[in-house]
């Protein structure tokens, strides 16, 4: 198959790649793979100034440079999004969450594990949060002190409307924390036009770097209140941020290739177009992904129009011949990678639409999962219901 | 200079690298580099098992396989440590922290931060911790619970005496976390002789990985305790130990190339004869760096009978032609870079003697320095007391 990508990594005799088609770590490009070839010292300028690159760059997809601050963290995404939790809530604060996924019910999570006061607002996982219910129970509520939204929830794929309840959130006089984990960089968010408090994302998503850190977009104003609030030493963010500007250091050790990786990732983003391109890029795969996959027979999980262009959830095929282990693995010695599925009532898959491969790949992959239909005997895709 | 490794960055046209005498961040070798290559999904089963291999073949290192189990997470080496301390001490227990360094006040700072309660035995930084101290402080305090002992204090670089402190702390029967960060791998430690609940170490240290997370040998019957200590999500180590045990998979996305790379620097610190051809490579570094700077003048702040192998700490030039900044960038056109002090008091800066760099590393580092002092007109080395 000649969908692989031939890099220098074959040349040191390793395996064949697959392309991953999951919601990241994703396939990243050559180039910024190489920037991991280099050793650097965290104590040393021309490390830091890669650091404040990455933060420049970063406040700069969303227009934050007047108004936020760009704190990177160590560890994934899930670290940075407690570090936003428990430095911007006061611990007497309280948080709402408006709960349609996996990664809303993790934030509920964080909340307990950091003893916070949190109430959610319980949705199906195929259905957006609403600015109107935000709005009742902002108004019904007014112990609450911050909204915690996921931008895109990857459980399903759903998009939230950012937009919409930031406008709802601070009619209210509240603060909100985004987790824009699967969105940021693909998926406009303008802090001049959407006010938050703190918007989290990480290395190894939209912006395809490697994972490892990530960093939260925090209002200069806000944080600058935080001290002491944090539940922890290594996740206070106000603590890494006053370091930061004092020293252009990292409190602790950065993952100093993880950090040149990403700063080469951002710089091939801006070259591509920035977030215009990058997220057409993304619905160009989301489209031919969708409709090459209608064609077999699969019917994505959500409505169109609540679909994000950066995972779609498929039914599993509605055949005994299936199981996902087994289709997983076919596809993936077909040269693609997969990812389950994170509804607990239904059973399905996911296909990730994001990540450093060309107009090839989602076609390559609708191949590679016809033919493993094939391989595996499943005749009925759809479910018998709708066949 | 051709102590400079040529390797796979020199072909994409990046820099010369200089050799890093850090304590890590440190120079690692072009298979521990070219395995960061490849893109892993964090899901599949090939990476999997590397992570599977990497807690096996930590834990062989300090004999746990019968009574630990190896912990790994996200981060820098500091998140683990804040993990053990906050999964491994309860809410109410009460930590006792031998005090001779900067990590040792970082333990401090997070028992701090995480509200356990803590009292420390502090000592001057050019002194090991005395296991009859903390056999009094333990006999004296029955509410202290925990111990956390940081093994090689790199702020000064001194080693403190792990077994005897262990000791003592087992025949109080209270509970000993060990900050193995510089030494893991490199200085023994015998899980089987040496009784402790925890060690901590980290990826870009002895192992020779690069930087990005960190693992916790953790004794299995303690860990299986410690449900619901936490204070964070992200940094819960039952939490992860048990999803791991269950699942193969890491809870939040793994640093994958960082893992990668780990799992590389492994094998071929097992090919290059595991801990004895590690510690003994460093000892020789150690010694030749003390007595190349000894020909040019410099003493080293600590009595050799406590130095570890690991960073030595100088005392700065004693002449008005000496600062810090320009001795840094001189030594580092030169192909070293070097790492500041880190006494409060003191004038100094430190050398590391760990990384994969070959015998004539060391050698080159100290001609880059004696060329640097002549560069910069500096003539006093020593201290004019002992001139």
């Amino acid at each position: 198959m000649n969908l692989h990508r031939v890099h220098q990594g074959d040349a040191v005799n390793l395996p064949r790649q697959p392309i991953l088609l999951t919601p990241g770590p994703l396939t990243t490009s050559d180039r910024t793979r190489d920037a991991m070839l280099r050793d650097w010292g965290s104590w040393d300028g021309d490390f830091n100034q890669i650091t404040a690159r990455i933060r420049r760059e970063t406040l700069r997809i969303v227009h934050g440079e007047d108004t936020h601050e760009c704190v990177p963290l160590q560890g994934s995404g899930t670290f940075s999004v407690e570090a936003a939790i428990g430095t911007l809530v006061p611990r007497d604060g309280h948080v709402l969450v408006p709960n349609n996924g996996a990664y809303c019910q993790r934030i509920v999570k964080i909340c307990r594990a950091l003893g916070r006061r949190h109430q959610s607002i319980d949705y199906p996982e195929d259905t957006q949060v609403k600015p109107a219910d935000v709005d009742r129970a902002l108004a019904a509520d007014p112990s609450i002190t911050h909204v915690a939204l996921v931008h895109c929830e990857t459980g399903a794929g759903v998009l939230n409307p950012l937009h919409e309840i930031a406008m709802v959130v601070a009619k209210h006089g509240r603060s909100l924390i985004v987790d824009a984990m699967s969105s940021f960089g693909a998926i406009d968010i303008d802090a001049r036009q959407t006010p938050f408090d703190a918007v989290v994302a990480a290395s190894g998503k939209c912006l395809e770097g490697v994972p490892g850190m990530g960093f939260v977009i925090a209002r200069r104003s806000t944080l600058e209140r935080c001290e002491g609030n944090s539940h922890s030493l290594a996740m206070d963010l106000y603590d890494q941020w006053a370091y930061m500007n004092r020293t252009t250091q990292w409190r602790f050790t950065p993952p100093t290739h993880v950090v040149a990786a990403l700063d080469q990732a951002i710089a091939q983003y801006v070259e591509e177009g920035g977030l215009e391109a990058r997220g057409a890029r993304y619905t160009r795969n989301c489209r031919a992904l969708i409709d090459g996959m209608a064609e077999l027979g699969f019917r994505p999980f959500l409505d169109p129009s609540i679909q994000a262009p950066i995972i779609v959830t498929f039914h599993a095929p509605d055949d005994p011949a299936y199981d996902f282990k087994t289709f997983y693995q076919e596809v993936k010695k077909r040269g693609y990678i997969l990812y389950p599925g994170k509804l607990t009532q239904i059973e399905t898959f996911r296909v990730g639409c994001i990540g450093h491969f060309g107009e090839a790949g989602i076609p390559g992959a609708v191949a590679a999962i016809a033919d493993t239909l094939k391989a595996m005997g499943i005749s009925q895709v759809s479910p018998k219901a709708l066949a």
